[in-house]
């Protein structure tokens, strides 16, 4: 049985190779016959292609220094425009190829958050070879309270079964200790929720050290400690490689071996390689958007809509409210209007 | 002219490799004749050796779960004797084979902070080819306000000109952005005060990739997210070895690649090793104190004390207070006794 056709809408703004490589991920995705893409962007640079649908939207605020004050004083950028056919009910979810500042922005402005939940949170597939992790947040909230961390770890249970298919994902806190009283007073108070938390595989917590162990599906955060945890890792792989890649040229010997070793060295690369998992996910508004990042081409763009796709499919926001509400984690009060993405706490 | 003898006091309990691993890395730095020893540690497992004075010593609490509590109630630890000769005068400062927690917790006891300062911090010199930079806090302080940053950035200048022998050295904020305005409410609020500190070269915000681009001598954060910085990049770069090490034993031709690279390689294994930083170390207390990683061996000990050394004849206690003094970062009101290292600002 051919599965049901979804429309997910695509900004081409943003992306480091520009709206035509936007395009052309989204004639991958959509020469499958089961996503249908309404993409957002300068009609004059895309190439037509069967399976998406072109709405000229050449007006970008991928790089406005205050994301939350372009969305609104911009409603034909392109973000906007792909944000609200997604709210509208045009389509079923949403792609940006650029700025993720600009995505969680018009997002929270138009498609709102989902009912019961405190703040939606950047979760990032981590690419690790073998098994890939999901820390979140990365960014959209610099500050959190100890309930943000706590929704935090069901939005991301969530999203790992329904997603990537890892029955009861193994939930941990990142702290500067494994023991539970490690941590800042809220990441305290987070473990002691967490740890009686209903129908949540609590692992505890763990050091910056499970990058690399495999130990957790999710790593739970704030977006600050997020933000530099992903950064220090992209950093360090970059410089290593590079220095890997110098030694290789350092002498006549070890070009020989560089050259011998690179096919198998070029998995490893492949295995790191953050297009392969499709990039960052919004999470806990009541549709899932997909920001891919910046520098993907084409496949990483294909993969974001397949991701964005699987996510709709196993309607990620609705498990995400079942498990909260077992868990007695919704929000109860309704808060005042939604904190914009970069504005911390009050 | 021969330099006058300093005298170190070093804690042999702790490290990973034992007692009397740390016993030839203090027979290693005595050796020269203008470092002497006083080592306290189990004496019937540590060889007598020229310029090392043993004290009997064999209670350890480097593996307390309560480091301050362990060493308010162990006055006969070896950590908590090897401080107070530093406290006392018979030692110009401290090098601890073992726990962080510990040492910082038996310094600011016994040692106190130092004139003016908030709060001591845990600085690391993170390896990176070339030319390391320092990161504090990595830990003692898990909680900060913005004035413990602005002090730390001079600490960190002061120990960088003063140890590491740079002029001017660079000092970055640790952001999630390099925007003024990126960050939590503290770091902002740090930002503005070090973007006009006298004496200061105030490179602004650094995000998490700068720990491969040698942007900065200094990276100042508070010391949740610093722990969690250095443990991430331990942890990506055990990673990438790791399978960089299975890529070159995937097939005979990656075999022989490896083989050929390997003399190479080994170059760059130097270059991050973290033995030949000398490790963590004290700042803002009296006297300098320098905790070398556990899995130290006999030569990241001996550099340890070197370093611990050449802290003493730069007087860095007193060059940090000019710096702060000149900048009108004193702290000025007394405060009430100083926080233990692991309990989180009320």
């Amino acid at each position: 049985m051919a599965a049901e056709q979804l429309t997910i809408a695509l900004d081409a703004n943003g992306a480091d190779a520009g709206p035509a490589e936007v395009a052309r991920g989204a004639a991958l995705a959509a020469a499958g016959g089961e996503i249908r893409v309404i993409l957002f962007g300068p009609h004059a640079e895309i190439a037509p292609s069967p399976g998406v649908e072109v709405v000229d939207a050449p007006v970008s605020i991928a790089k406005a220094a205050d994301p939350t004050r372009a969305v609104r004083s911009t409603p034909d950028a392109s973000i906007v425009q792909a944000v609200r056919a997604v709210a509208d009910g045009r389509a079923d979810a949403l792609v940006s190829g650029g700025s993720t500042g600009a995505a969680l922005a018009a997002g929270l402005f138009h498609v709102k958050r989902a009912r019961g939940i405190h703040r939606p949170a950047l979760a990032v597939l981590v690419p690790v070879p073998g098994r890939p992790f999901l820390l979140l947040d990365c960014g959209a909230n610099v500050e959190v309270r100890p309930e943000h961390l706590v929704q935090f770890a069901h939005m991301g249970a969530a999203f790992m079964e329904a997603v990537m298919g890892i029955a009861r994902p193994r939930v941990a806190l990142l702290s500067n200790g494994t023991e539970p009283t490690k941590g800042t007073e809220d990441v305290v108070a987070a473990h002691a929720a967490l740890a009686g938390a209903a129908g949540l595989t609590f692992a505890g917590n763990v050091e910056g050290f499970a990058v690399g162990t495999g130990e957790a599906d999710v790593i739970v955060t704030d977006g600050f400690t997020g933000n530099v945890f992903l950064k220090v890792m992209e950093g360090t792989a970059d410089a290593l490689l590079r220095a890997v890649r110098e030694a290789a040229l350092s002498s006549a010997r070890a070009k020989a071996g560089g050259l011998l070793l690179k096919p198998a060295l070029g998995g490893l690369r492949d295995a790191i390689d953050p297009e392969a998992q499709g990039g960052a996910f919004l999470l806990g508004l009541r549709r899932l958007g997909v920001v891919p990042h910046g520098s993907f081409g084409a496949n990483g763009i294909a993969r974001a809509l397949e991701l964005a796709a699987r996510g709709v499919r196993s309607d990620v926001p609705a498990r995400t409210h079942e498990r909260l509400a077992a868990a007695g984690a919704l929000r109860r009060a309704p808060e005042p209007s939604a904190a914009p993405a970069t504005v911390p706490d009050p």
